[in-house]
């Protein structure tokens, strides 16, 4: 049926499930430019973001091998995602899966924890030995990946110039 | 002179200066190799290590503008290096410099403050917004970083598999 016909997204996402990601790279990309902006802390104008979003993906891609999960509804309409990506790590010195993006436009209803999943079976399947990621000090994130058996690693730190 | 009627060159740090690394590269991966390896926390064989050290160093150097500075004393002799890297913030979406590293022999001296005050110098000329850095959680230098300025913005977790 024609996607006007179709119940709002919001009644079907619990009956998610996930799928590989790479024929979904547009809509991946459609959901994080925006959702990204939010964590900026610099005023950019749409232009000027936009362009560097845009280097940021090109140079992520650039190296390491890349992989991505998408929720999607039983319509196959995008409910969130998750972008891996296998490096060798730069303090251990070990092949790790950097979980470069993990989004759900629902959260609660347990997309993150499924995309997780998938992504952690992924690195696992590719010989990481770790799986790392990166969360703001205010990120509310931050606890749900410690109940996940994330540990706190390093810290980054920043001075503006 | 020949280097060996040189005074030990712990007796000459106390006057160092610093200098553009690019001609030291040699010097500044070779003391880094042996300094990085106590940070891992997983146990490689040393051509384990050094094939992966050398991937590592590749994928860094294959993005962003690239700065190296040494602390040499006055026989130009090696006592410490930065290495800064400038490329879009992939959170900020900003030009940001990060100090990828930081090394001096003889902590103590003054050697890192140098370096690190020259590392933000070609910051601020490259035009960048902000300096960053990753500091290990229960590195002493996460202290010294705050002393410098630098505030935590971010954490890095992990979960071995």
């Amino acid at each position: 049926m024609p996607s006007s016909e179709l119940p709002p997204v919001e009644e079907t996402a619990a009956g998610f499930h996930i799928i590989d990601g790479e024929d979904h790279l547009d809509e991946i990309f459609d959901n994080d430019i925006r959702i990204s902006r939010s964590f900026s802390r610099f005023q950019l104008n749409e232009e000027e973001y936009r362009e560097n979003y845009g280097k940021v993906i090109r140079e992520l891609l650039a190296t390491g091998e890349h992989k991505f999960f998408v929720a999607v509804d039983k319509y196959g309409r995008y409910l969130g995602h998750a972008w891996a990506c296998l490096k060798i790590d730069t303090v251990d010195f070990v092949p790790s899966a950097y979980i470069l993006d993990i989004e759900t436009l629902f959260p609660g209803r347990g997309i993150g924890t499924a995309l997780i999943e998938r992504a952690e079976e992924w690195a696992k399947r590719m010989g990481a030995r770790k799986i790392s990621l990166r969360v703001e000090v205010n990120n509310p994130a931050r606890n749900w990946y410690s109940k996940k058996g994330y540990s706190e690693r390093a810290v980054f730190m920043e001075k503006p110039i």
